[in-house]
């Protein structure tokens, strides 16, 4: 690709190269007329400086790396969304990057990181991720790491989070209150902190209120919506739950799905809540009660973190879990 | 950051610079079990070539970039998905980059694309758009351009869309057929040319079936969610029409919401049929007749054309519409 370069903006100016590059960089050396003539001629001739040169002058791509673990998901969606309105307030553009729920990627993405392509990193971790030794490789390397929703644990950084747990618990007691007596949970699988919370916060509050407590009544999905459809419709035969707590909403779609092949009255015969940030819930039919996080919040604060680091070097990242409190709605899914 | 360098493998291996680059490069020169060693040792300590410096060197980043309006949309998220199936499998990294339907952002994010960063380009361009010259720009400078669904026409490229005239042709005549005698449309804002085509395709059949036609039956959405609820709910109160073609899915719940509010009956006083991706959209209450478009296959099309003229120097992009049929899916919001 052929380019304008400062050489040829010199030339053409009859400036010294020095002097168009201080003039670019708004240098105090260089009087208002100077600049203002080198960078109207930069404009009229779409000048850019040359981002691979210049990184590696700099070390500076005023750009950061959010990676996902989806995109069809309406919680990263507005997330992202909160990270954008931070990024642009800031001039930092942000490259999104998915890994489909696989390990592998996610370790390929962040090798594809480690010699200086962005400036910080927000990350969602995926499904299967155990190890995270890719991760660590990057903060030893001196990339600044945010984590937010689905964390690594004993990872030395800021992570932004909702109160899963609590979240949960609640949840599972709105079911017990609207009448529930024997409640199934669709469960993120794997070892996700995000999945372990919501577990617990449900297996307490079946057992605070001495209902059934049995791992038969929990389906842990995969994120093969067939298979899930499957799986879950093989607990409703075999329990026959009247409540079912969901923690993420593609796994309450399934519910809905497997009430209709079985012909099962939502409310009346069985009570749905999720996890949720669908913006139509209310109008699902019956509308879907939810637990719904500030995800637009979530994506902000951490996108807020990482770019405080970035611009004050004095600021570095604290271990710190910062904890945005979710809604528990109340819609038709869990009338009496 | 600190990292390994190929002086560093040569001088721990005991082999040139030279035999070490050469190995990376997997060349007929050097032996395999020199290779292997190389290799082995490159994987251990976590060797990546500098991809600022090899990019210099390449002009290969093996990166496309995606630029889309918005995410919070499930056809962008499909398209996305189909883009990231045909990269995964050719071995690219995929940016996504979003512009919020903003002109300025556009011009800027392509400015970011313009020395090499990445080796291609997808694009749908944003609402606001009617200027093209910053992609202009770009396929000057020799970066590969495909556009796909919001496409700009007179760009000399690979186009891929849906056939938006014949879809909205036949929603609009679904809406006659099932009984609807004043047929409105909630439509999309400014010059693009998916809006254009969705609106004449309205009017044709309109027109045909000598229905009432008029520029107050048309409402032009913007993205602002309140702004459209007010101007959709105008519309309803002054035209009364018993029938509503959206042309995207969020104007389609934004009409749903007006109903609730005027306490209409869907399907019963008016009947709703959208272009819509909602994998949901049979849960609705009422569920909700579609336009259903072939996302990801449209996003997977796009992706292979640009990344088989990114492979073969000798099979440039050819000026080309792709056009992928869209299905009319009849649910309860059209019944008799």
């Amino acid at each position: 690709m052929e380019s304008v370069n400062i050489k040829k903006l010199a030339s053409l100016l009859n400036l010294s190269i020095a002097t168009v590059s201080k003039a670019l960089r708004d240098s105090y050396d260089i009087s208002k007329e100077t600049k203002e003539k080198v960078v109207a001629l930069a404009n009229e001739l779409n000048y850019q400086p040359n981002p691979h040169a210049s990184s590696l002058r700099k070390h500076k791509s005023r750009t950061i790396a959010v990676i996902i673990p989806e995109i069809a998901n309406n919680y990263f969606t507005l997330a992202i969304n909160g990270i954008e309105s931070i990024a642009q307030e800031k001039g930092y553009h942000v490259l999104i990057y998915i890994t489909h729920e696989e390990y592998k990627k996610e370790v390929s993405l962040a090798k594809d990181l480690y010699n200086g392509r962005v400036d910080g990193l927000l990350i969602s971790v995926s499904g299967t991720t155990t190890d995270y030794t890719h991760l660590h490789h990057l903060q030893e390397k001196g990339l600044p790491i945010v984590f937010f929703d689905r964390v690594c644990e004993d990872f030395d950084t800021v992570k932004v989070t909702t109160d899963d747990y609590e979240s949960s618990y609640l949840a599972t007691r709105h079911l017990v209150e609207q009448g529930c007596k024997k409640i199934a949970h669709l469960a993120i699988s794997g070892r996700l902190s995000i999945g372990n919370k919501r577990m617990k916060g449900y297996k307490q509050a079946v057992a605070d209120y001495q209902l059934p407590a049995s791992d038969s009544l929990i389906v842990e999905c995969t994120n093969d919506d067939e298979k899930d459809l499957a799986l879950i419709r093989e607990m409703f035969i075999r329990e026959q739950p009247d409540g079912i707590f969901a923690a993420v909403e593609r796994y309450a779609m399934a519910g809905y799905e497997v009430c209709r092949q079985l012909e099962l009255n939502i409310p009346r015969d069985v009570k749905v809540i999720s996890f949720s940030n669908l913006p139509i819930a209310s109008f699902l039919n019956p509308s879907l009660s939810t637990i719904t996080q500030p995800a637009f919040n979530i994506g902000k604060e951490a996108a807020a973190r990482l770019l405080t680091t970035l611009e004050k070097k004095n600021t570095p990242l604290t271990n710190e879990n910062i904890i945005f409190r979710s809604s528990l709605i109340q819609r038709t899914s869990t009338s009496k």
